[in-house]
């Protein structure tokens, strides 16, 4: 037992996990299919070992819900589509489910037009977006999947929180190889690493955040109420969050900018009003599965095996420490970090469920 | 008159290069059409003020055409296609003349899919990728364009080159503000950077490049025979690089990696085995065109509006200068760099064309 009295030792078992967060979105008026879903989507992300991104934030889904930011239930619309593409209406609700029906409308389109865009409005924030990404690889499809973000993060010669630090991700299938899986955001490194390094009482590299004039900072404790992040790679992450943002916000007609609103930080009765898009590519249509999924194991293969840099004797793939993290965690089942288990504990007094009988 | 006889204090004007180029890519076999298309590609990059990927490489693709790496004329060749895809053969062509074609194609499936998607085997080095994107953004699309590249990047953990830098470019229209472009290759800096400091007897960043054990380097003379580039931001370059790497020459079905050939410092015999991909989305299709624009606008003043760093005075949007650049060439002429001047005279030489008539 941890001095908050929660055993932080015990590895929960995924389907323990997942019906635990099933049962707390049911009590906040979501459909059993939807919670099913989130449920999965946060649960798959913990498993990975992406704790920052996975159930630590259904509490907070669920104030919103609470409070009116983000609605229970709510039937997404198709608002108009074509051959290739379709435009959604995610009604503010959960992002998991929004984001999980959109790309489910991308592979479709890409099954008849070879590739599929869907563009979302009304989304609201949706946790790791390589689950999506994932879902696409999982039917031997390319996916990409991008989230809008409201703003966090300072242009090349501007001041203060401009935009937002654009997230993407994307999956592809191999073959013996365990498939690529790159999910990031547009900034040089996640706030988490701020906050983390604040605690600690430790500066920051000078190239992650700038200060009220706009200006470096090695100070940690600016985030979040002054300064603002700095893209990656200056000028080159700048102009791809811009990207992002032209392929989510403005192609889906929702807020961009400072009409994002924050899910986190901010008043939990106002909507995000945030934009996401996903992009699937059907490879089969245009090289034999089979062959390309052989063509990715020697890509891997021959990058895995490239000389090793002094002092290092592996070299990573994108995705490849996630996999391995799951494939673990589904067998031993997954340590949650005390933070995590926390806000479990909170959400459960929230919603009124015995937390004890699930998890510890 | 500079020391190599070569004056460059002159401004050329646009259509005088095209027309001197054409000439030059006539007399190595191209067909009038062709020619006209390079040209046009090649020149416009000065125009906007890219010199590194202009009119100075056509020496260079000419030599290759004469020493057989490049092929004069050839069909280039739809392999398959279907709504929203076309896969495509350059039949080792000169790049401008197959990625024009290409991004023809994805424009052509977008207008019809909603979003097109053309990849191309048989490539060849195609100058700026910024040049076939905005041809997108020229037709009221959204535009990407994506290029494969010979190893010349180390991998987090990995010594010598293992990928390409994997460039890439984007271009979207705006109202009465100017369209966004960017073109940028994911490793750090380009090559070229390293070469002048070298050139200047400075040393380099140590974020720009690795020695022979892979190992952060500031020295600005091992470039390219000794250690590799390094990808921007680390493990996000990386992947990226990859996620280009799969859009182009995984999908293609083309070469990859090491089967990617150099078209610059190699042997100008070899086929480079280059792929390339092209994306356009049919932004009226899915948001009024008009909308779209005011949204692109009000974003764009939004960015360049807001507070500026200590020390700055301006905020740019990315294709800012360029198109800027672009517009003052239009009226004055180009002022080409020395060693593209030299370059030209050069060419000029091989093909037995009058350099003095046409740009002195």
């Amino acid at each position: 037992m941890s001095e908050t009295g929660i055993t932080t030792n015990k590895r929960i078992r995924p389907d323990t996990l997942k019906n635990f967060c099933v049962q707390a979105m049911r009590r906040r008026g979501l459909s059993e299919p939807d919670a099913r879903v989130a449920a999965e989507v946060l649960v798959t992300t913990d498993q990975m070992g992406v704790h920052s991104h996975g159930v630590v934030s259904l509490r907070r889904y669920l104030q919103r819900i609470e409070k009116g930011g983000l609605l229970a239930q709510a039937p997404i619309q198709v608002l108009q589509e074509g051959p290739g593409w379709v435009c959604l209406d995610g009604k503010g609700v959960m992002g998991m489910i929004s984001c999980y029906r959109a790309m489910e409308r991308a592979i479709e389109k890409a099954r008849s037009a070879g590739i599929g865009y869907a563009v979302l409005r009304n989304g609201s924030h949706c946790g790791a977006l390589g689950y999506y990404a994932s879902m696409a690889m999982k039917q031997d499809m390319f996916g990409l999947a991008m989230s809008g973000c409201t703003p966090i993060m300072a242009v090349p010669g501007g001041k203060g929180p401009i935009m937002g630090n654009s997230p993407l991700a994307y999956a592809v299938p191999a073959g013996q190889e365990k498939p690529i899986l790159l999910d990031m955001a547009l900034s040089k490194v996640a706030a988490g690493k701020i906050v983390a390094a604040h605690k600690m009482g430790k500066d920051i590299p000078d190239d992650w955040y700038v200060d009220a004039d706009g200006l470096p900072t090695t100070n940690s404790g600016l985030y979040p109420h002054i300064g603002a992040m700095l893209p990656m790679a200056g000028h080159k992450g700048y102009g791809l969050a811009l990207m992002v943002d032209i392929l989510t916000s403005l192609l889906s007609g929702g807020g961009m900018l400072r009409q994002v609103r924050p899910w986190l930080l901010g008043d939990p009765s106002i909507p995000e009003n945030l934009s996401q898009s996903m992009i699937a590519i059907d490879i089969n249509a245009m090289i034999p599965i089979d062959l390309f999924k052989e063509r990715m194991d020697t890509l891997i293969r021959e990058i895995k095996n490239a000389p090793k840099a002094k002092g290092s004797d592996r070299i990573y793939l994108p995705g490849e420490m996630e996999w391995e993290k799951l494939e673990y965690n589904r067998k031993h089942g997954i340590l949650l970090p005390e933070d995590v288990m926390m806000n479990l504990k909170g959400m459960a007094e929230d919603v009124g469920l015995p937390i004890d009988e699930w998890l510890v």
